[in-house]
């Protein structure tokens, strides 16, 4: 076997944050599989096999790179943001562990890249830049009270938590109870954003509070920062603010 | 005011992290500031200025920064990783608060990178795969107790979590302190990943559990990763194993 499989990280969409080494890997690559939503923003080189696909089994298609890579291929599996973070690495690993022992001897490796929530941060000031949690508030391979749970350990915690997948036209109403659940632990004027699109076009950023908050905001390409207690919102005339977490925390006990 | 401030960040180290727009903001940059150790990576352009510091007072350092760009200057403050974690993007928006209000007309943007944990979650395959956290185990700006309750908690959310400058020299004994913490709430077997220096000529890692590990293992170079309950480890022969955390979360309930 001496194809090879890295999974690479496209980040949130402009090319201005693709990593060299996920463009070499790109431009490397006999195969390239993945969602064709992110399949769509490369130019496939002459002789480069594109393997598309809706944006559904992450395990099918895992299998399907990992066999093209036993016959020899270099595949390129391709995932938007960093590949680790809520995307195809796992898929990859959970496809070798179920299948035959010969995948682990393939050569594979994921390729970090920008995760939305770093990108998201970064357009905002530096919201994340105190302790935080990033979670996944879709269902579809967990139980809701291991979310709720988490969303509220979080919140006792005091992180500022990343929300991913808020929201999408299948599961419209668990961002709603997303809110409720952080409403009922964590301060009305916890700073909370919805970050859509970032980097892309149509890029929107809307900065408001957990008591002000209307969650029906969020969509597919939402991804939703709820503040630490102590984030901090910095005015700016005529321009959107700034949004920061202090890396002093005081001592309420002192 | 028509100078600008960047906030970089170079990654975890090699070339190959480092975004475009990073590249760019080097390369137009007229001043850099930065600690000693990022600014050493760097080849400086003829004519800009370089104003290195000691890895000592972050505010102090944005400061001079600002007051450099308020003079009309193009300046790169530069970070390691991602300037948003842990880094000198929330030092940049602290220094802004704290001075005059002319501060905020200033054009500063902060640049995304790659930071430590994505780097070493792909170096390791998948481990940050489902809902994680990040937690910074120093104490020079929190109170101690704050890191234990944040610590305990995430350990009860069950997140994979990603421990930033878990020792130091003026620091050994504090992740002694995290295992005692972290071995009273969760399973001896939970996999612990000691990744050291990782993208640098001397990246090591050392896959472990929490129940054997040695905690002084850990110093200022390290990224201490603790897996979720679910967290995998696949052996390889004749290789260091893989690590991940699946996308799946099954109902104990059910």
């Amino acid at each position: 076997m001496s194809g090879t499989l890295s999974v690479v990280g496209l980040g949130p969409g402009p090319e201005r944050w693709i990593t060299p080494e996920a463009h070499e890997a790109l431009e490397a690559a006999t195969d390239l599989v993945g969602y064709r939503t992110y399949l769509a923003r490369l130019a496939p080189k002459p002789g480069q096999r594109v393997h598309d696909s809706d944006n559904g089994d992450e395990l099918m298609r895992a299998r399907h790179a990992l066999s093209l890579a036993r016959e020899g291929a270099h595949v390129a599996v391709v995932s938007g943001g960093d590949p680790g973070v809520f995307a195809m690495a796992a898929a990859v690993f959970e496809a070798i562990e179920l299948g035959p022992p010969e995948l682990r001897a393939l050569d594979v490796r994921v390729l970090p890249g920008v995760t939305a929530m770093l990108a998201a941060a970064a357009r905002l000031g530096a919201p994340l830049g105190n302790d935080f949690c990033a979670i996944n508030l879709s269902d579809n391979l967990k139980p809701w009270h291991v979310i709720e749970r988490r969303l509220t350990l979080a919140a006792e915690a005091d992180f500022a938590i990343a929300l991913y997948n808020p929201a999408s036209r299948a599961r419209p109403e668990q961002v709603h109870r997303a809110f409720a659940l952080l409403r009922a632990v964590r301060d009305a004027a916890t700073v909370v954003v919805f970050a859509k699109a970032i980097g892309r076009p149509d890029e929107e950023v809307h900065v408001t509070t957990l008591g002000a908050a209307d969650p029906g905001f969020a969509d597919m390409r939402t991804l939703l920062l709820f503040g630490a207690s102590t984030t901090r919102v910095l005015e700016r005339p005529g321009r959107a603010p700034w949004v920061y977490t202090p890396r002093r925390v005081e001592d309420e006990r002192a």
